[in-house]
């Protein structure tokens, strides 16, 4: 069995992520970041699904919150909610976060000499991060297989983004499909400490249309209080 | 002033690349990075050496050493003599170091809108880290303009190498007109907790050869016992 490192927030995205290499007969590597975001819930979620799916689970501590800049990590800056006709990068954007996230994963790939890493972006539903571009996981790839020892001797690196162009509602189905039970899954950037969604932000309210749209249940459990 | 991020680690190179950036009027924010590095001694050296600079400095502790893999930051691989056969990447290097430094830097960067990063790494008398090459800084460079807002909607992320070309002794030259006092600095893979060098690792070799080859009295203190 190929070795491969996904990229695991607890989230929907990723939660798919991780079935879909699952599903593709990939031994897998789970990676989860604790770097204070205001929705920690994710990785008790995370670890959880690790579990589920029989993933290696590391959470990897990652203070990027010493820099502050987003409202994901800065608490003084406030979580807005959704908001259709905004067309700028929200305040929710974490800077380099993909970037940061890639390089250690690209470095825990190294050790296990596993070429492929998987992680759950889209350009379709996203929230408008230049993070998550087609373009920009080229870009990636690129300097993958030119900054690491195994990337310079053998070649080969591949960064899978299995949804990168599918829809939250394709997604949905896509999960679906390999059995995935989302009710598992936390995506609120402001879900409370058991893990209930604020039904209002901007990625509870994508999800909601997701669900909608694909005419699946949603198993997410909203905080009606 | 414009602001620039250099990433610091206390040894001889990057304290040139501070100085440099300094003599050239950047407003400085030096980063250093706690891995768990055998050689931490490095990081009192970087605290004294910021100062000295006048640069606003930053300690980012990263877990790299939870993956091992690096006789940097893995106990279980021992620190090799320097070889000047030996034509592989060696076992001191770290698996994608630089990409996560300079990730962490541009996130760093973002918040503080400063469009330049300083790194000292050098393709000529490099230790063979793959990570050091022309052609990484660029594709780093270029990644970072498509991976963050402001390289997105702003564009114009310089990664500066003012010693990429230069050799150790080179290097010492350009330092030495700044008005460097290399004594300061800590660039030994075993140094011990005072910070004195072993004299005999490939970090420790080119060093002693890059004074040797300027003809500058070798301020580096060296643990004789």
């Amino acid at each position: 069995m190929k070795k491969a490192v996904i990229l695991l927030s607890g989230g929907l995205d990723s939660t798919t992520c991780l079935a879909y290499a699952k599903h593709h007969k990939f031994d897998c590597y789970a990676l989860s970041f604790n770097y204070n975001q205001r929705h920690n819930v994710e990785l008790d979620a995370a670890k959880k699904i690790a579990a589920h799916f029989g993933a290696k689970h590391k959470i990897f501590n990652l203070e990027v919150n010493q820099f502050g800049g987003s409202a994901l990590t800065d608490t003084n800056i406030n979580v807005p909610d959704y908001d259709e006709k905004n067309t700028h990068i929200p305040v929710t954007y974490v800077p380099a976060r993909n970037t940061i996230f890639l390089s250690i994963a690209l470095a825990w790939a190294e050790v296990l000499n596993a070429k492929d890493i998987f992680i759950g972006v889209s350009h379709v539903d996203y929230s408008g991060y230049p993070d998550c571009r087609p373009e920009y996981i080229k870009a990636f790839q690129d300097l993958a297989n030119l900054a690491t020892k195994f990337g310079v001797e053998e070649g080969g690196i591949k960064i899978h983004t299995p949804i990168i162009h599918l829809s939250k509602a394709e997604t949905i189905k896509l999960g679906h499909g390999l059995g995935v039970d989302y009710g598992m899954t936390v995506s609120c950037y402001k879900a409370n400490e058991q893990g209930y969604a604020c039904g209002k932000c901007d990625s509870c309210a994508l999800r909601k249309k997701g669900f909608a749209e694909a005419m699946i249940a949603d198993a997410t459990r909203y905080n009606v209080t």
